[in-house]
């Protein structure tokens, strides 16, 4: 087989067979495939896509170029829900308790943050001694007692993808359906999970800016996950605003455990609602959804979810006293708001310029190895469809530096001031089955 | 500037800039910019195209890499003639003797053979003692004295295509219009022509298989020479069987001779003829097409061009006594006749089988090191609209090896006997005006 052979079959519209992705991926990974050649691949899969069978063999291939957790010892049916990345993004850190505390074991691998979008990895981190690097083993242990962890990716689980998305990266090839949806189920298959819902967000603050590009990733996830023999079920998400109030790592956290203590942000507690039952039909709990809303929204109720929290915390070397006083989370130094210069309705949020703004006070990464100030971020007072008077404080800045004038421009001019409510802010916009 | 940018422009199908261009190959060349990303970016280019303006940019960066030979010492507009390559083409033999004879000067930069086109140096080298590897100043100094010389192109011209053409063969980017008359640009300019003919070759033995195709490169062809500031013309020509009736080294110089004594076989002739005819008109010797071939007729009669071709193997530290005792040419050991087994008349004729057949019988290279046999070949008896019995000899292998049948059979194989004759043959398929 020669991979010149392969770019061109591909170049012309072919299917790869799963003997020619397997030969492709092993090489690579084996430095026997120069990076040149992969590239070229890329850049022809980004223009003639991949068909369901094919996307599958490439994400099996990656998965099997590194280890595979093996959860079976752990009873039950592992759960785990993938986000494809969103502003104020924390449904993670509420959603895993809830599900675990009602009998689900979910065995969460997270990412890090970078650009616009935040990572659940980095909040966590703002809980004073959290470890989010537990060993395969301290992992395992962990959701057969407690029911749930939330760690990062171990340096072997798919190797393969981890080269592969650093090319595409300097290649202009991350666009591509096929290649995002194998990245993120070699991964996920590789975490050993048996079921995953797929939280796929869709607008202005997402990967995804329409909805039928969204639709289309969505539909790819589940079909590789079908092909795994994973059950999954994916939603379609809404960002056309950020979720919730607050962007910022342990804002975000506080926010988090208003929604464990049933407060907080209605958008942020549906779409946690709305995940767990999914995860708890997929679990095995039960077969109607209804049932599951209900079963989540009493954990919120009756503090089993909160406790659930405090217990994952401390799992993980954390200090579970910041449930109880959010203030025990980093602070950041100055508080600064913008103000309304227009009155009338909020009826546009630039939700990537919000994302921005946080990450240019210090909560967010340009570059993969710049340090987070894990207190800074922005609490919005305004969302899409709110009246708005001039003076009224459109968000505040939580910042640890004075000099914020540009960013407080750029957090002004991400909302948009119109005389009549815009149309009712669908959340969910659409479940696909798998 | 990043190349990442540049990448991603082209793949969402705009235009680059003339600074980005430069910026991309200097800093390719440079090596600061790795070929994983070139390589992205050439199968961006395969999907997007490229605008005239644009390839032009392309052709002018790939030449400014390297030296350019300055030709403005030697009085009168150079001449030059490409042809894209075919099988059983060596009209640039014949052709530059009986331009220069004219008092055209041809200042010509030729290539070796791949695959199942031969080269025009090998095919030289076949005369004993001829040296295509001329200094630049022994090259200037040839021009300047008998108005001609067949060089091969020094290791400092137009380095960017040389690496490029290496990336491109190995990421399935070869077959790109603009990529590809970017490549031959680069080097034509380089060579300090005033004015270029393009024999651009269409049908089954050339690497344009389609009109359409073959005309979108001459026409990017001519695009870029004008840009450049250098007159040409293109001939699209007819590759649906080999050119002449040889193909093998020292058979296709022993063709050439004949035809320089004016005889040889007719498609041969008219070829030479009417690009000698458009290199004359292009040189200022003429403004009429039809005054310029009878020049052309009357010095292939009259000896002048014959002779002019004992001077350029003279010059070229070559044995002239070849041509007029072609068998001082290398001879093959065998001689083997592929003889018809059906009666008809000759349909169509596998240009690609014929010319691979040469190859495998040692006359051309499958591989870039492969060594040459200069002294084997095909002979054609039978060639498209020919009456054929069975028993007739349709073509003689010209061997060093007795052990040929897979290559009779393969001979046999190229040629398709029918019952009533084809369309006439039509050797020059349009002229496109640069």
């Amino acid at each position: 087989m020669r991979m010149v052979d392969l770019i061109a079959k591909k170049r012309d519209g072919q299917t790869l067979t799963k003997e020619e992705i397997n030969w492709m991926i092993t090489g690579y990974v084996k430095d026997e495939i120069p990076d040149y050649q992969m590239s070229a691949f890329l850049m022809a899969t980004y223009f003639k896509g991949m068909g369901d069978a094919e996307q599958a063999e490439l994400a099996l291939a990656m998965l099997n170029s590194g280890d595979r957790l093996d959860l079976s010892d752990i009873p039950g049916i592992k759960v785990d829900k993938h986000s494809t990345g969103g502003v104020g993004d924390k449904i993670s850190i509420p959603l895993t308790p809830l599900v675990a505390c009602l009998g689900v074991p979910v065995p969460m691998i997270s990412g890090r943050g970078l650009g616009h979008t935040g990572g659940t990895l980095d909040k966590l981190e703002s809980i004073p001694g959290f470890r989010v690097d537990l060993s395969e083993q301290e992992f395992k242990a962990q959701v057969a007692t407690i029911h749930q962890a939330i760690v990062s990716a171990s340096g072997d689980l798919a190797p393969a993808d981890r080269r592969l998305y650093a090319l595409r990266d300097v290649t202009a090839t991350v666009e591509s359906i096929p290649l995002i949806a194998s990245s993120i189920m070699s991964k996920k298959i590789a975490s050993g999970t048996n079921a995953l819902v797929f939280d796929v967000k869709v607008g202005n603050g997402a990967f995804m800016k329409t909805e039928a590009q969204a639709e289309k990733l969505a539909q790819a996830l589940v079909a590789i996950a079908k092909q795994a023999g994973v059950k999954s079920v994916a939603l379609l998400t809404n960002m056309d605003q950020p979720l919730g109030i607050t962007i910022g790592n342990s804002l975000e956290i506080a926010e988090s455990i208003a929604i464990l203590k049933n407060r907080g942000p209605r958008d942020v507690r549906d779409l946690t609602v709305t995940l767990a039952a999914h995860m708890l039909v997929l679990g095995g709990k039960t077969q109607s959804l209804e049932q599951a809303i209900g079963m989540a929204e009493d954990a919120l109720r009756d503090g089993r979810a909160l406790n659930a929290f405090k217990q994952l915390i401390k799992a993980q070397g954390g200090d579970p006293a910041v449930v109880d006083d959010p203030r025990l989370l980093p602070q950041a130094k100055y508080r600064v708001d913008v103000k309304a210069t227009q009155a009338g309705v909020v009826t546009g949020i630039d939700t990537d310029a919000l994302g921005l703004a946080a990450m240019r006070l210090g909560g967010g990464r340009a570059q993969k190895d710049d340090q987070l100030d894990l207190a800074v971020g922005l609490v919005l007072h305004k969302k899409l469809g709110t009246p708005v008077s001039v003076g009224d404080t459109l968000a505040t800045l939580h910042t640890d530096s004075q000099d914020t004038s540009a960013i407080e421009q750029a957090v002004q001019r991400a909302f948009t001031i119109g005389q009549s409510a815009p149309a009712k802010f669908q959340l969910i916009k659409k479940v696909i089955q798998g």
